[in-house]
Order: structure tokens, then C-alpha cells, then sequence
């Protein structure tokens, strides 16, 4: 049994995690909290930004001396391999912690192994306190090792009857500006904001961040397949955050000269750009999390593709009993192929529901079984 | 300020109230609990249906000679006319009640001036506590009185995305089987329970409440303009309650000789029927409350002619991206038109989530000042 202390310190850990979101990629989000021999608490750090210390050296650097003997509670299994920064698993035991307890075991096959090398030194280790939690918090990464791609969240923002604008194509606003503002946030925490060439034509967005002091930018990507969509002026092509066009790989240089980046794709045989292609590709950049914004063509091709993680659904109460739909083609066609959620959790957001659900049963969901170990 | 006692009298009787919702039509839901001089609760009752004694007349019999002195917590402000029973007003003056706290006054122009007949008997008479959860479980009715016509819940069950059915036309299930119990529940409060030709061709529904102990089935009621939805051996057609088939006037008999009742109503311009008109017969056919089950063209018409009080909206996590919508046209083009609604609860119903809603700012919603008045 898990001591109230233990608790305490490690949901401490899992918060001061959550404040990397956004801006650790392509690392995990971090969390540490040290308590002194006697159990007080002496240190505590997060990971910032890749490159910079692990939240283990922030947090012995506060401690200083007063970890001697202490624990360390960490959400992530402390590292083992030297990257741009020492194996932080060696720097806890230089420290003198006396037990180190974590969360989640790290999937990376090239991180993995802290907890043998602290044993080896001597040190108690205890793993699986708040691993649901912390896991819950480092979703994106965790979901990114397992499956070799970014995790992806799709975002929408519907009717009650399932409409994100009228017969006549108005949809301003359809959610609420508490909705608009939240969204702000899910881009502030991801690596990465997509939208399709529908959404690019309809809309003209801008896609960054507003209104949070401190976020990075995410990368600004918009499917635009056959490059007929975002016009020279188009607001999502100033300088606010990178942004990239992807396009069919057989277009004509002359299509996408007006672009300030160009990835060329293969096309996909229903139409549109191979989703997996799109995926491997963020990854290689070191993007961890896509924030997924439609339209409802390049989400049914998401989901077609099996590349939807999490379902973030802005629900208004508002009937319109016209207009387009959240979601088109997915390619299922019969109710027995319905992609079934999970709802995770629900949240009045102003006026608006805030829907949060996950496929039931992925390969993902299968592949937590090995959290904690 | 309301003491404790008062209020948790009144809680009581709102409670009391509510196991009449279903069986009391044309009358309200009306809960009462007494307490003697010193405060003890001495009797209880509630009206439990159209034709038998007034609740306060339960409570009065259950509390004998304890009533003189007394209170009554009543609330709905007792009927001041004499109907099948004897006005409550006197009936509480003649056991020598002392004081009378109601929640809602009474609209029914033929019922009100309760509150005025037990001051002149001396009396002491108090209003508005908790007045607004008695509005809500007595809602229904007292939106007839003051529309002059049933109140009407629309009720659907759709994906995340908003589909009623996938493409191909299939549905079992999409909501989950608490859900589907949960709508049995819906239809035992109600007084009618309304389905479209759609539903009728597709779905072939029996309407009838299952699963309900003691539920007074609640009559059906098929719009089926042309009279070639609901054929012969139809599962709406058995007897397990009163079935009304609303079609055009201009049908010849031998369209509906089949129908075990067939109601006669004008075509709407857009077609259907008039929803004014069949709304008004339903009335006048003592229905106060319609569990409306679509599907969505008449949810539609519905809509488009300001009848839907309430949307109850059973939202299963499942996606589908094609498929019919919950919601076909209800005239509305572009967003400044959207009918906007307040959500008023949101609850999971097994994997399922039921939403709540109201329209804003409806002529029912300002007339709800009257309340307590």
C-alpha cells in the first residue's frame, strides 16, 4: 500500500509534469519531487524543453545536499542513457537518493534500464504509484514510443445535431468564445496543428496560439493536396509559427511556389495524401502530438487510417437540422463497423460540452497493460 | 429566509409529486406533506391520477385530527374550484390547517385564487419555496397551461457525429441498452409518444412502454400523412395501448381502414401534417406531455413551428461519418437562425451521455417569471 506521502509527493510530480506540455517534444513531460531522509520535501523540477536538464537535475539542484538519503518521486522511469544531457538515473545515485519511486516505466528502448542501474547501486525502487495518472498526462509521448507516430487528438466543435456550420456555410460562432479560448490551450500543448485543404478554403485560419502567455508555437501544417487551397495571403502563411503545406508528390513546382515549406506526399488511392506518410513525417521532426482540426474529409481519412488516439468533441447546444457534419466519410458503412469511444470525460466549457473520448480497445489501449512495469 | 423544516417538507413533497408523472394527465403532478403544530410530519400523499382524491387530500386523510394546527407544504397552490374533487382550499381550511406553504402558483385560470380563499379564512399562507425545483417536475404541465397545448420532448439518440443510422440504414445499436431503459422511462411520464413515417417504415417500433412497473402506457401516435408507413400486422397496431394514426384530410377511408384510430388533420405547406393541429387535438385529448421520438423530418417540423420544449439527447460514444442526421430541416439556413438552446444536465447513462436541453429565451421561459406569483 502506498503511503499518503508517497501520494502527496507524486501527484505534486505528475502537476509540475503537465507544465512541459507542448514544449518538451520530441522528449517526454517530466515531473520530480525529493523529500529529505525525514520526508520533507527539498526539490522539485520539471523538464522544460528538449535539450535542456531532465526534472530529476532540476530537482536535486534544489535539493543540493538534503537529498542525501532521501526519495525522489518521479513520473518517468529516470533515464539511463546519455543524450544531450547525463543519464539522470547515475545523477540520482551520485546525489545519495536513498529510494527512487516512479510512475511509468519508460517504453523508449533507448532510455529503458534506469531502474536496473539504480538497483545495481543499491537504491530501493518502487514503480506503479498514480501510473494511471501519470500516464494520463504523458499520453501524447507514451502513445508516440508505442506507435512509432504522433499521437493524434481530433478536435471538433458541432452542433447538438452534429453540424459545424450552417446550409449556407456560416459558422461563426457556432461554440462558444470559453470553447474557442480552451481550444487555444489543446494547441499550446501540441507539437503540431493540422487542418485540411476544405477547412483552409472555408475558414482562411491562422491556426496559433493566442491568448497564452509563454506557449510555443506548434507547427502550422495544412493537407492541401492538389495546393488549391491556401492562396498567396493566406493568414496561415505569416510568420507567427512554422508552418508547412503538404501536397501530391506529382504536383508541379510552379503550384507551390507561394509556400514557405512544401512537403510532397504520396496520394492516398481514395483521394487526398497518404495519412501514414503525413505521420512519419511530423515524426521525423520531432513531433510528438498533432492537434487534429478537420474538416470533416481529412478527419474521416484520419480515422479511416486508424491514426485517431484521442476525440476531443466541442458539443454547442445549438440545432441547425442543415449544413455539413463534423465527420464525412470514414469508411464504414454498416453500423457493426462504428468506431466505438470510450468517454473519458465530460466538462461543461461555458455554455458548451466538452466531449473527451478514446477508440475502445486499440492496439494502444492494449500496449498499457505494460505501463508500470 | 426559509427555516430547514420548511424546506425539507417541501423536498418531500416534490418528491411525492414526481411518482404521479406519467398518470395524473390532464391534471399536474401535485406532492403534500403536513406537519403538526410542532413541526412533525403527520401525513403525505400525492395525486396519483385524473379522477382521484387531490394530494392534499391524501395527506389530510393520513394525518386525521394531527392536521389542526398544522402545515401544509403543497407543491402546487391548492385548487381553489370544485372538479371531480372538492376544492383542496376548503378541505385544508376545514381540518384546521393553520398555515399553507405552496412552491408554484396555480395558472389554470379555472383552478387559481386557492391562496386567496385560505388568507380569508385566516390562513397563513406562503409561496416560492423551492419554487424552482417543483416548476421543473411539474414542467410539463405547466407549460401546457400556459402554451395551451402538451409540452413536447424531443428525444433522440445519435453518435458523437450526429448520425441517428449508418449509411446502409442500420442502427441496432448505436445507444446503449441503459439508455434504451432509460428512454422506457421518458415514455412512462408521457402522455403520448410521437414517431414519423420514417421511423415507422424503418424501425417498425412498438412505442409501448417496457420494463416499468405499474407505467400507464402512454398513447401512440403516428404521423403518417399518406398512410403508407404504419401497414397492416405493424407492431404499433397491437393492443398494448390506445395507437392513433394522424394522417392527411384529403385520404380516402380505404387508405386507413387499417388504423385502429385514424385522426384527420390539414397538410402543413412544407408537407406533413400542421404540427399546430395535431398538437391541438392531442390536448384537447387530455395529453399535457409528447415524448416526441422523431425521427428527424418531423423533429424537424416540429422544430420549425417553435413546438419542442425540451431536448433530451442520448449521445453514444460511436462514429460513423455517414448516415442519416438526428436533426433534418427545420428551416434554418445560417447561423445567425440556429436555434440555440441551455443545457440543463448532462448525465452518463452507461457508456452513453444524455444531454439536457431547453430553447433560450422562449416565451416559456418568460413566462416562468409568473412562477411563485
Amino acid at each position: 500500500m502506498a503511503q499518503q506521502a508517497d501520494i502527496t509527493a507524486m501527484r505534486r510530480a505528475i502537476a509540475l509534469a503537465a507544465r512541459g506540455l507542448g514544449s518538451t517534444s520530441p522528449n517526454p513531460v517530466v515531473g520530480c519531487v525529493i523529500t529529505d531522509a525525514s520526508g520533507h520535501q527539498v526539490g522539485e523540477g520539471w523538464h522544460q524543453r528538449a535539450g535542456g536538464p531532465h526534472a530529476e537535475v532540476h530537482a536535486l539542484r534544489e535539493a543540493g545536499v538534503l537529498a542525501r538519503g532521501g526519495t525522489a518521486y518521479v513520473t518517468l522511469e529516470p533515464c539511463n542513457h546519455t543524450g544531450r544531457t547525463g543519464p539522470c538515473a547515475q545523477a540520482l545515485i551520485e546525489a545519495g537518493i536513498a529510494r527512487v519511486v516512479y510512475a511509468v516505466g519508460d517504453p523508449n528502448p533507448q532510455a529503458t534500464g534506469g531502474a536496473d542501474t539504480l538497483r545495481a547501486a543499491g537504491v530501493e525502487v518502487g514503480h506503479g504509484l498514480l501510473a494511471e495518472e501519470a500516464e494520463a498526462g504523458n499520453i501524447a509521448w507514451l502513445t508516440s514510443v508505442r506507435r512509432g507516430r504522433p499521437f493524434v487528438r481530433w478536435k471538433y466543435a458541432a452542433t447538438l445535431d452534429g453540424r459545424i456550420a450552417a446550409a449556407d456555410g456560416t459558422s461563426r460562432w457556432i461554440s462558444s468564445a470559453e470553447s474557442r479560448a480552451d481550444v487555444h490551450r489543446l494547441r499550446a500543448e501540441s507539437d503540431a496543428v493540422v487542418v485540411g485543404s476544405g477547412t483552409a478554403r472555408a475558414d482562411d485560419p491562422h491556426l496559433a496560439v493566442r491568448g497564452i502567455e509563454g506557449a510555443v508555437q506548434p507547427m502550422r501544417v495544412v493537407v492541401d493536396t492538389e495546393a488549391s487551397a491556401v492562396k498567396p495571403g493566406a493568414r496561415v502563411l505569416d510568420d507567427a509559427a512554422r508552418t508547412v503545406i503538404a501536397v501530391a508528390e506529382d504536383l508541379i513546382p510552379e503550384e507551390t511556389v507561394h509556400f514557405p515549406e512544401t512537403w510532397r506526399l504520396s496520394r492516398a488511392p481514395g483521394g487526398g495524401l497518404d495519412i501514414g506518410e503525413l505521420l512519419a513525417a511530423l515524426h521525423q521532426q520531432g513531433v510528438r502530438s498533432v492537434l487534429l482540426e478537420g474538416g470533416p474529409t481529412l478527419a474521416g481519412a484520419f480515422l479511416a487510417a486508424g491514426a485517431v488516439d484521442q476525440v476531443v468533441g466541442y458539443l454547442a447546444p445549438v440545432l441547425l437540422g442543415a449544413g455539413p457534419t463534423a465527420l464525412a466519410d470514414a469508411g464504414i458503412t454498416t453500423i457493426a463497423d462504428a468506431l466505438r469511444l470510450d468517454i473519458t470525460e465530460t466538462v461543461r466549457i461555458g455554455p458548451d460540452l466538452r466531449v473527451t473520448a478514446v477508440p475502445t480497445a486499440t492496439p494502444t489501449a492494449t500496449s498499457a497493460t505494460s505501463k508500470g512495469a
